[in-house]
Formats: C-alpha cells, structure tokens, sequence
C-alpha cells in the first residue's frame, strides 16, 4: 500500500486532535483512501506538547524547518495560528512544492491571496476546510456541491464564543460581562475575548466565504464589522416579545451585481432554524439560484470536530495525489482567471429592517418628537412600543422599521441623540426577517 | 476551453432541470470547472418533453441508444427512472466505458451491488449525489468531509412526501387520508404513493447510506420498514402532549458491530432540530466519533434542488476527466477491497423506548391488567396516562417505557391485544430520545 507523508506543524488544541486521528483511525482512513496516511513529523517549539499524545519515535520534533524542507513529506499542515511564524512556514512549504492544509482563517482572511497566487504558482493544493465553520463541510459545499448555483446568500452563526454568550444572556437574563466570564470559565472564550467578541473572528470567515460564492478575491476590509459586547438582556427580552432571537450573524449577499457583506448582532424569528443553534453550535444556511436554501450545523470549534475537517482536506490532497490530480478543484472554488473584482455595497446603502431603543424621559410629546425626526427621513415605523417602566428616570422607547435605509437610519438617530428628552444613545439592531417589508 | 460532452437520458422533471442548469448557468459552470459542460444529447421517448425547453439543434433525441453509443459523450446522466430501461442503459453505458450519474434510489437499493461492480471493471464513476436527499451534499459529506471519522449514527428525515402529511396532521389535526389528499393535489404525492408513505423511498436511502458509512454492501432487505398510514392525529396529539412530535425517520447506527437500519414513524423531543424541519424539507444528523454530530438541511426533491445535486456530480466527475483521475474517490466511500460484510441487528434485539396507546375500556382493574403482562415481560413504564375522554366506547390508555427490548413489547403487546377490555390492536411508537434511559 502506498504512504502519504504528512508534517503536522503546531500541536496545540487542534494539531493534537489531528495527530490522535491519524493514529487512531488509521486502519479506517487506509479503508476509505486506499494508501497509508503516515504522520511523518509533529512539531512544536513546546516539548511539553509531546506529552499530551504519545508519538511513535522519532515523529516528535521542535524544528519546523526540518519538516517542511524534507524531501518526503507530501503534505504540511500547520495549526501553528497566528499571522507571523505560520505565513513563513506555509510560504517555505509551499516553495518546496508542499500541499498545504491550514485552518488559519485569519491569515487567510488578511494574506490568503498572496497564499493562493503562490500555490497556483507552484502546482500545490492549499486546503482551509477547518478554517470556517468547524466541522461543518461548509468549504467542500461551496466549491463543489453547489458548483451549479449562483450564491444568492449566505447567513451563518460562525462564531461559537459569540453564540455562548447570546445563549446564555438569553436564557439566563444575565449581562453580557456575566456570559462572557461564564464562557471563559468553561474554555469557550479567550483571557482576551476581542477576536470573537468584537466580530473579527466572524469576519475573517465572512471574507473567505465571500470569495467562495461569488468568484472574487479575498477582501477583509469589505466586511463590515460589529460584535456582541453592547447586546443587553433587556434588548434580547424584547426581540423576545416581538418572536425574535438575537444571533451574531455573518451576512453575505449578491444584490444588482453588487456583494453585501457584514457581520454584526441581528433579530431573526424564532422559527427560524437559525434560532434554535445555541450553545457554541454554527450553523449556516445558503441560499442559490438553484438549490434554494440549505443548512449545515455542527461544532464549529473543538479538538476532534476541527480536526475532522482538517483530516477531510488531507484526505483530499492524498486522493489527488494517488491519481496525480494536484489542483483538481481551484481552491477558491472558481479558475483563476475568473476571479474578478465586485462592487461591494456600501454599508449606507443597505436596506433593512431596524429595532431601535431609545432611553427617553416621560414626557408628554417624547414619541411625537422622535417619530416627527424618523418621518423626516422617511423612516416608515411597523410597530413601536412604549414600556411604563422606569429605567434610571428614562423609559425605553421601542420601534422596528419596515425596510429602510442605513444612511437615513444613521442620519435620524444622531439627530434623536440631540434631543434632550432622549437620555442616551440609542440602541440599534438590525432585522433579517423574510416576511417583514 | 475543453469541452465535456454530456448525454441527458430521460427530459422529465429532473431531466429537464439538469437541461437547464447545464445551459442556463453555462458560463458559471465554466468558471468553475475550467472547461465547457456541453448538454450534446437529451433523450426521451416522449417527444413532448421538447416543448418544456428549447434545446440547441439536434440535440433532443427519441433514441437514448445513440446517446450511450456516441464515443463523444463523456457522461451519461440517467434520469428515466424505474429499475427496467434505466437499468440497461446504465449497463451499456458503463459497458462502454461512459461515467454515469443517476439519482435513482430504487435502482441502486436493489442492484446497486451489479452496477458498482461493473463500474469498477470498467474503471468508470458511478455517481448518485441526487439519489439520496435531493440538494443535500450528504453522499460526498459522507464520502469525503467525514472520511477520517467511524460513523456512529444516522438520523434523517429523508422522504419530503412523508414529512409533508405528518406535518399537515400535526399543524392542522386532520387525518392521514386527507393529509395524503391534501399533498397529491400539491404535487407532493404520486397517484400511488405507496412507495412513500409506505416508508419503502426512505428505506431506499437508508440501504444506500448504510453501505456508504459503514463499508459494506448495499442490503434493501437489512432495512426495516414501516410507513405513516397508521399514524393518526391522536397519537400525534399525545405525543405533544409528552414533548414530542412524531417524523418518519431513516435510523442507521453502529452499535457494537451491529448495524441497526429502521423506518418508521418515531418520536422526537420538540428541542431537537429535526422536529422543526417541517413541509417537504429533508434532513440528516449524523454522528461520528470525531466530529460528534453535524446536520444537512435542504430541498429533498424538487426540479431545480435535485437537478443542483445531479450537476455536483457531473462537476465532480468532469474535474476527475480534466486531470485524469477517474475513480478519484470510491463510489461507495471505501475501497472496494476494504467492504465487508457486517452483521445486522434484528429488530427483536432493539432496544429502545416506546409509546404505547391501549384502546381500554372503561373499567376498573384495567390499568392493572395491561401493566401487569408488561410487568412479566421486564417492560418498565416511565410515564402512564389514562386519559378520561371517551373514543368510541373505550378510553386511551397511552404508556412511555424505559429502554426495553423489542422482542419483550411484541410479545407483551400481543397477550394485551387479547385481553376482553382491549378493543383495538395497541398502537405502538418508537421514540428516540437521548436523554430517557
């Protein structure tokens, strides 16, 4: 039977979790592939990292650079993560004629292009399957399941820290500082939770996807970013009341040619599959011309989950090369002389649905003059709500809009700021809400 | 550009589908694929099947003979149906060294093992994305994204018409016959659905997916069947009353070396996600020992979704022509060397948890009858309800067990069936529920 060699680089959370497959599932990967999926080298610069999983003799190594420059490795996968020591390890690999499998979405999100144009350069596959979603196989759907659909739209809860944290607000009314301690107690949030909390995390997928569905580069700055860390358990009680959940949401549209791309907190009803992934779950649904909707769920971070999908893309690189298919499917899904630059949306053009909450005194006349500003701008309200309860001497104002558009939206809400029955800056959330106008 | 010749074998629904996507999303498909998908031939005996889309000059044809026999045509797309002509052409067609697709599930669960075989001799792909829930990516989510995992278990809503009546009993209350009607008039029903809602359809891919998770061969008769036409809107009824609801469910597990392979109408608590895939919608849990459990969600038929899952097989199969790698991936997901036998579970061995409903009358001394012979045969109840409303004389007596064992209900069932103050055939439902013991 014939050897596949693989350089495993990085044997932290996920690295070992890839280690323990290969090992542990060998005889059934050799059943499915028809070759031995041999790990030749795991490196990490901690020695300790040897102890978490016993490797045959001579596999364990603190010299990435030995891995990737032999001569018989077939295939680098680094799980190293971060921007620095990763980007120079997979560049060297990729100059040696390597395939590469990564899962480092944030690399890819920032200096995937300049990866991609240097595999194609050398004839290398360079595979990212754990770079979003997990073990969702939402990365082989989009480049060949769906090959025969024009992407109309995706909507994905990518971020499980996030989800955690909108979960337990919503399930237990407690604050988002509370939810996020909470998450990190149980390993599921970062000592410094910006990266996901703030949407970042989110964003890299976003990009990445982007340039999947439609035939375009990699192109962070499109997206369009916001986090969770000013959702309030009051805000997701009245989503609650008008049969909304609320999600930290990527959302990526082709709309006239041109691409909508953002990720920020978002009501969506309750019967909404989407509402009910919780926990740290994603989930992803995918709208084409063809197929319509489709949804994937999964973990969306773990060791075996992750590392599942990284054996997924290694699984496809040694049937590439049992039949010396390098490169069978472009890796952003379309030829390279397709990819072609699309007009992004800007975020003031978008048209959406709006909860707003204003803190306004109790006053006579407070609804008149925040809905007198909102007409001026021709901001159509479906439905408002004043709560008798007194918050801090301010009672909370509620709208949601029909489908407005965010340039008005922002235009009219910092006017409502300058009144001076309104005692704080409003809260706004988007609605994604089919059967809303 | 190359250019890929395809022959269309059968313009019906799907055929003519696969027709459009092929000519309407042409330039999109080159984009991907890196050459031209050319529709060369689609035939039909039925000369009308013209007029539903204007094909390309001498492309329609009444002799699907000459499609099979033209050394141009790369790919044979069978979408005729039934296990006669379809059969043949099939045969021919791999006989003369053409890869096919087919999304005929009936076929491939009863000669599936006949055809692969042959496929194999002649080195040729046999393709089937569309055979099993529609648009759907779960063959080559199980083929290849969950390739480094021991598939533990299946759990799918995989027959739209079936999910479709039982959905229409529990929204609406009304009974199977005029659910039933209620889906022919949409179109979701054939004249004769028996093959649907007598659970045979589900089985079909049941058979289909066990082979592929497992390693095994294909085995229709390993699978046991029992449809939704005895399902009534009481039990349904009842089964909220518990958390439930009640879908015809596609079961597969591997437990200690056993397959277990089951169709019937189950119960499934509310929260789980499968309880909310309502209307015609399909879709599958499936777990393995690394990724734990993931979800497919989309259209289980339809013209357009299924047509979208055929073309993700002609794309498939032309990227393996473009680099000369056919057979890239095994067509059953394992090496055909690798495919062994693997013993079933029979169905008096399940063990799993049960609802029971009793048509009793109403008479003191009953409820000790009835739990007493379950009592005999080790059947432990975990939840009795005897509901006070008469039914024709004779009160409900509805029961939820522990985990029993099949063959003890059975035979529990049968001396209760004989009691005097037993009017009916107890009814009996399986649930699935992971957390009762």
């Amino acid at each position: 039977m014939k050897s596949i060699n693989i350089g495993l680089l990085g044997c932290g959370t996920v690295g070992t979790g890839v280690a323990k497959l290969l090992m542990g599932n060998k005889a059934l990967l050799s059943a499915r592939v028809g070759a031995e999926l041999n790990l030749k080298w795991a490196a990490d610069v901690d020695t300790e990292a040897e102890r978490k999983i016993t490797f045959a003799e001579g596999v364990f190594t603190t010299n990435a650079r030995q891995v990737i420059d032999d001569p018989q490795v077939d295939i680098i996968v680094e799980m190293i993560g971060g921007q620095g020591i990763a980007m120079q390890l997979i560049q060297q690999a990729i100059e040696n004629g390597k395939h590469v499998v990564t899962a480092n979405k944030a690399l890819l999100a920032s200096r995937g292009n300049e990866l991609f144009t240097a595999a194609a350069r050398q004839g290398v596959d360079l595979a990212f399957e754990a770079a979003v979603g997990g073990c969702m196989p939402i990365i082989k759907t989009m480049r060949e399941s769906l090959a025969g659909n024009h992407i109309q739209a995706m909507t994905g809860i990518l971020n499980g820290t996030c989800n955690y944290i909108l979960s337990r607000i919503t399930d237990a009314g407690i604050s988002f500082e509370a939810a996020l301690a909470e998450a990190q107690q149980e390993g599921y949030a970062e000592a410094d939770p910006t990266l996901d909390v703030e949407g970042f995390d989110a964003a890299h997928k976003t990009a990445i996807l982007g340039a999947l569905a439609y035939g375009m580069e990699i192109n962070l700055n499109d997206v369009y970013i916001e986090g969770i860390s000013s959702v309030t358990p009051l805000d997701i009680e009245f989503a609650g009341q008008f049969g909304y959940r609320i999600k930290l949401l990527a959302i990526s549209k082709m709309t006239n040619g041109m691409v909508e791309s953002r990720v920020h907190p978002t009501m969506i009803p309750r019967d909404n599959l989407l509402s009910n992934v919780n926990g740290t779950l994603n989930a992803i649904t995918i709208t084409g011309d063809a197929v319509g909707e489709i949804m994937l769920y999964g973990h969306g971070a773990g060791m075996m989950p992750t590392a599942s999908a990284v054996i997924s893309d290694i699984v496809d690189i040694a049937r590439n090369l049992l039949c010396t298919a390098p490169r069978r499917v472009p890796p952003l899904a379309y030829q390279r002389n397709s990819i072609r630059k699309i007009p992004v949306l800007p975020m003031e053009e978008l048209i959406s649905n709006y909860y707003f909450r204003f803190s306004a005194l109790d006053q006579p006349g407070v609804l008149s003059k925040i809905s007198g500003i909102l007409g001026e701008y021709n901001i159509s309200i479906h439905y408002v709500h004043q709560k008798g309860r007194k918050t801090n001497g301010a009672v909370p104002v509620v709208m949601i809009t029909h489908r407005v558009k965010e340039a008005d939206v922002k235009q009219a809400l910092a006017e409502i700021q300058n009144l001076k029955v309104v005692s704080k800056e409003p809260v706004l959330i988007r609605i994604e809400d089919a059967h809303m106008e």
